[in-house]
This record gives C-alpha cells, structure tokens and sequence, in this order.
C-alpha cells in the first residue's frame, strides 16, 4: 500500500464532506415565507457552516502533515484512518441538525449541538489515535524522540478532551458549547499544528515545505 | 491507459459513495417529534451505517492491494472495475432503504435486507472478477504459481458466496442477515487481504509497504 | 498548466456524476406502499441507471484515452473538456427525469428520453471538439497522418450522429430510444475506442499499457 | 505540505461543487404537470447553471495556473485556499436559490441575484488574497518583478470589484445583474488569465503547457 493512494481518497472524502456542508444553506423556496425571512432565519445555519467548513479544513491540513511524514502504509493505519473518516462524514449531518435545531431553543438545541460535540469528539479521538501509531521507531521520517513522546501525547490528546468538555457544555447553553467549537477552529487556525512542531527537526522548512524539508512540493 | 488515474477514478467513486452513506443519518427536522425520538428511532440506521462504511473501506483496502500489483491495465479490467463500482454506489441506497424499513419489521424489513444482500453479493462478484482477471500470466507484478491459483480462487470466491448466503438468511431473519453481514465486516478488518498474503512472496514488506515490497510508498 | 490535474479534476466530476446516479433510485420509504410495490415500479430506474452508467464508464475511458496521448494542455483545450463535463454533470438528472416519466408513457416519457438524447448528444459533441482539437500537428505524442484524419473524423463523429437519431426516435417511441441507448453503450463497451486504435501505431501496446505504449504504467 | 496534496483536495473540492450544480435542475416529477410545461419554467435554472458552470470551471483554470507557479506551501497559503473554498462552495445553493427566485420577481428575485453577486464577490477576493500572497519574493518560480506588482493587483482585483458592483445592480434589475454575470464568464473564457500573461516572461509556453514552461505536463 502506497502512500499516494490513502491521501487521495482521504483527499476525496474531505473534499466531499466539506461541499456537502453548503446544502444545509439552501432555502426551501418561493411559498415558505419571503426570501429575505428565510435567510434571516438561516444565522444558525450560517454560524454552524463557517464553524465546520474549519473544523474540516484544519483536519485536512494537520491529517497531511502528519501522513506526509509517514514512511509505512500498514494495514492497521488504514483502518485508524476509516475511524478517522467515519466522524468526518458525519460533520455535515451533524452540523445540518444543528442548524435546524439551535433558534429552536430547549432540550433539542441542546442535544443537537451535544451530538455535534460526540461527532468532533469522535473525529479526534481518530486523529489521536492515528498520531499515537506513528510514534513508534521506524514509522515516520522525522521519529519523535522517546522523551518527548508525552509531550506530544498530551497535545495531541488535549484536542479530544476539550471537544468532550463542549460536549458536555452543550446540555448548560447550545449556543455557549458551539461557540467554544467556534474558538477551537480559530485557535488551530492561529496555532501551528503540533506534530512537526514538537517532533521535527526542520520545523521551519517543513511549514515552508522547502526542498530540505520532510515535506517539500516535489514530495508527490 | 495507466494505473494512476484507474486508481484515482475509483478512489473517487468510493470517496463519494463512503461520504453519502451518512446523508442518511440526517433527522427530518423539528416538527416530526422531539430529537432525541427522532435520534431514537434511527438505531437501525446506526448499524447500517457502521457496517457499510467499513465494507466500503475493506473494499478500498483490497482493491488498492489488488491494483497495485498489476501491471498491465486493458479495456476489460476497466470494465470489470466498472462492474465491482456499479455496486458500489448502490451501496447507500441500499444502506439507507435497510436503514427506513428494518424497524418496520415484516416482508418489506426482510425485502430491504435482501436486497442489501444482493448488493453486496454483486460488488463481490465485481471483486472476484478483477482477482480472477489478475490470476493470468504476465498481469500482476508478483504473479500467483499455478499450482496455488485455485486456493487463490476459493478464498475470494468465499465472500460472495457468504453475501449469498446472508441474502437467504434474510427472508428467515432480517436483523440476523444484517448482524452477519457486520460480522463479515469485522472479520475483514482483523483478517488479511488473501490476495497478497496468499499469492506474493513478500508478505510482510507488502503489508507494511517498505521500499522492498511490491507497492513501496514511494510507487505513485 | 499540466496534464495530470486536467486529468485529476475530470476524473473527480466523473466520479461525482457516476456515483449520483445511484441517488434516482432510493425508494420513497414507509408510507409509499409496499417496498415490493415500489421496487417493482422502479424498472424503468434501473435501466436508465445501467445505460447511464456504462455510458459514463465508456466517457471516462476514452477521454482517458484521449488526453494520455496529448502533450500540450492549452486554454482552448480545458474549456472544450469543460464543454465535455458540462453535459456529463447532467447525465445523472436527465437519467432521474427517464426512470420517474418512462413508465407514464405518452408525451411525457418521449420528452424525458429525448432530452436524454439531448445531453448525451451534447456529450458527444463535447469529446469530438476535444477529439478535433488533438488532430491537430504536435499536440499529440502519437500523431495521426493527415491522410487518415478523416477516418479518424468520422469514427468519432458518427457517435454524436447516432445520438441525435435516438433523440429523434424519442418522440416516436420513448422505450425504443432507450433500448438504443443501452445499444450503443453495449456497443462501445465491446468495440475498443477508435482513437488510439485508428490513430496509433503500437495499437497492442497501448491497450495493454506496456512499457513501450504511450501511456504506460509508470506515466503519471 | 507538498503542492499536490493542496491541488488535489482543491480539485475534489471543485468537481463536487460543479457537479452538485446540475442537482438544481432536477424536475419535481409526475403530479407536477406536464414535463415541458415545468421544464419550460425551468429556463432562469438553465441560465443560471451555464453562468455558474463556466465560473467554477475558469475559478479552476486560474487557480491551477496561480498554484502551479507556487513553490513553497505555507499553512497562511492553505487557509487562504480554504477562504477561496468557502465560497467555491457556496455556489451550487447561491445558483439553486437564484433559479427558483429569479421567475418569481420582485424583492426576492433580487435578493436571490444580489446574494449569487455577494458568494461570487467572496470568492475573487479569496482568490485574490491568494493572488496577493504570491507576489512576495521567493513564493513563485516566475517572480512577479517589483514594479509590475501593482499592475497585477489591479487586475486580480478587478474581478471582485466587477462582483460586487453586479451585487449592487441585482438590487435595480435581477436579470440584469444575472446577465453581468454571465458576461463577466464569457470575457473570462476568452480572456487569458492575467496572472502569467501579466507576470511570467515565458507566456507562451506557459500556455501551451510545453516544456520549457513553468508548468509543462511532466510537472506533477
């Protein structure tokens, strides 16, 4: 098994989920009210799309860094990535019930956003999972030092716990628990990614992808 | 015609169809019952999705290990892939009808179970067919010695012949029919693909993809 | 701009139009008659759903066919492949329009599958201005001799020809078109695509993508 | 991050939305009267879906010729990208809403107009960031030379001033900023993208895609 083959139909899953998100946004059409009322009352809609069209966007970049410095295509990472995949696929549903349930308020809003939370919190624990496979010795190009292996087990592992947390928050206020998704999609848009930042060596060429980095463009 | 793009169009056809396997979680939307009845009434769909999402991913698992190691691509492995992707994409549909009658019960649950049965029956066929095409001299990079073609042949012949099976078992039980199909899932995950594990000779640098294997990660 | 992501985007759209095929024909769930019922109402889907989908398969391999043996991608040549995907992307909807009015009879199901004809001959017309394009000298690795452009002119014209007979037969009689159709699918998935066959000179090579073909293995 | 990766993803991206687009034209079905009475009704959804096909297809063209020029892939270049997507995506539900308003005028049929201008205004200027991004020293092959930068920022930014002037109109005359839309793709179809016209020295060859170009078909 090549690596190429795992990034393209990752690629093409991503790809797929990300433009579904969009059809939550369309209107039910002329004989539902004005259009103008329509849209008006889409802004949950409109929130929870931006929210995951980053939330899958950031996935998709760290997914690739950390791939790219992968050296072994096994079996059981295929299998750690179909977990991965699994929540991701769910993004636009999950986001879709929040949308229609968020201005409705009450105990639905809140179980709708605290689903949205169980599904991120899902898609981490695969990407989690994925990251702790690739510390072992001889997996990756640029090995993660054996004492620095809980350091990045703790960063890696954080994004899970605190997508749990807003999980639960989602049965205190809905839209409290969406907005800290909100902050947390903002936060590793700002934040570099952590895997080659701690385990690398070439941490500037590899966000460069100069030709000295692990990962430069001609890599593919 | 070169492997790279047989690849690419598959892993298309099986990104999209593993994508909208989960549009059939979506819930109708306040005004049919409170969410947490609406989530409730969807178990069946739960299950299907779980078991279709990893049957579709063994399927990309075997067919890439199965590709990889051809080296001629003709007219008529693209038309028997064509075949193994006809039944692929009526995976969702198939998935999403088992989904809205199993707990309905009665000859329509067992009809939908069936025909989720014949689904997969034919994708497996679509399967077998490729393997069978690969079996000839001079097609594959590690070809199979004549003598251990037809173990070759009995062990992939063996999953359609389980698909039917599970598709007469439904018109007994369909809960059951649906239960085995996941556990043919399971057993996929935890088994290695035959193809390799049987015909090479570099079983294990095939299977974690090291440069001395036939598919090394840096094939595409 | 490079071959490989003309390629690439092509064979994404050709993925996405193929797998929605399958979406015409989910069943109406509960509440619409028997599963039995609705299944067996559906025959006129399923035709429509194999022709439509080996005659995508068909579109896909000959345009693979097609640009493999180009050499230089102009601007000219991505809009005239856009003209191409153009009709492809409505396929699956026109498709949908003849499984729901074929079984309607009368007007209606004539004009269903003569639009059908409509988009399939659009298609047609699409690959040969891309087919016209490559005639031209030094664009193609295999050149074909000007005295045998004409030929090859014919060849790929007479598809958009037939294609507008069937259009002409719908409003004769729908089924017939269709049963035409699905001819002329059968038709090409037996008969080898005349571009390289016609055009090339290592003809056997070129099928089997051996090393010494045009397209071999190795050449994306 | 190596460049194939981005381009990849961003072609998945691309080819979903552009095939999602045909989903609008889809007929509601029998019951609805007549075929051609409703697929005549249909005729701002042809119009709209030919200006919103050949826009994705040209955002497409263009962003291969910037991103093929692109030598180092930075996480700011990733995120710009995934602005550019945001709206990208947004396409296929802005267009559906604009052919189910644009008959029915009045307010909505311009809102419906002015909202299709506000999506197409979004993605030029994450088009353009990208476009901005790139003239910086060292983050191209073919270097854009000082004193020509600020005639390629007008150019790129021409494009999402034309928009949002089309939003505007949309709020005088619907099919009017409809018809600007659609007279902006044309110009962009027979126009050459600006970007190495304007910035390369080897315009002819980048075109052709030849050899001696930055982007010549054995590059990826």
């Amino acid at each position: 098994m090549d690596r190429g083959r795992l990034e393209a139909f990752s690629d093409g899953v991503f790809a797929v989920a990300i433009t579904l998100l969009a059809l939550n946004l369309a209107v039910k059409g002329p004989g539902y009210g004005s259009l103008a009322h329509q849209l008006g009352h889409q802004w949950p809609g409109y929130v929870a799309y931006l929210i995951s069209f980053f939330t899958i966007g950031i996935i998709w970049v760290n997914h690739h860094t950390l791939i790219s410095n992968v050296v072994v295509v096994t079996r059981v990472l295929l299998f750690l990535n179909l977990v991965l995949l699994l929540f991701v696929v769910l993004i636009p549903v999950a986001t879709g019930t929040v949308a229609d349930y968020l201005a409705h308020g009450g105990f639905d809003a809140k179980l709708a956003v605290a689903m949205y939370g169980v599904v991120l919190t899902g898609m981490s624990v695969g990407f989690s999972s994925i990251a702790e496979w690739s510390l072992r010795e001889g997996r990756t190009r640029v090995p993660v030092p054996p004492d620095k292996r809980w350091a990045a087990r703790i960063r890696f592992m954080s994004g899970g716990l605190v997508y749990l947390v807003i999980t639960g928050c989602a049965f205190i206020s809905a839209p409290l628990a969406l907005g800290l998704s909100g902050l947390v999609a903002v936060y590793y848009v700002f934040e570099r990614t952590p895997v080659v930042g701690i385990w690398g060596k070439n941490t500037g060429a590899a966000e460069s992808g100069g030709p000295a980095g692990p990962a430069g463009p001609r890599d593919t």
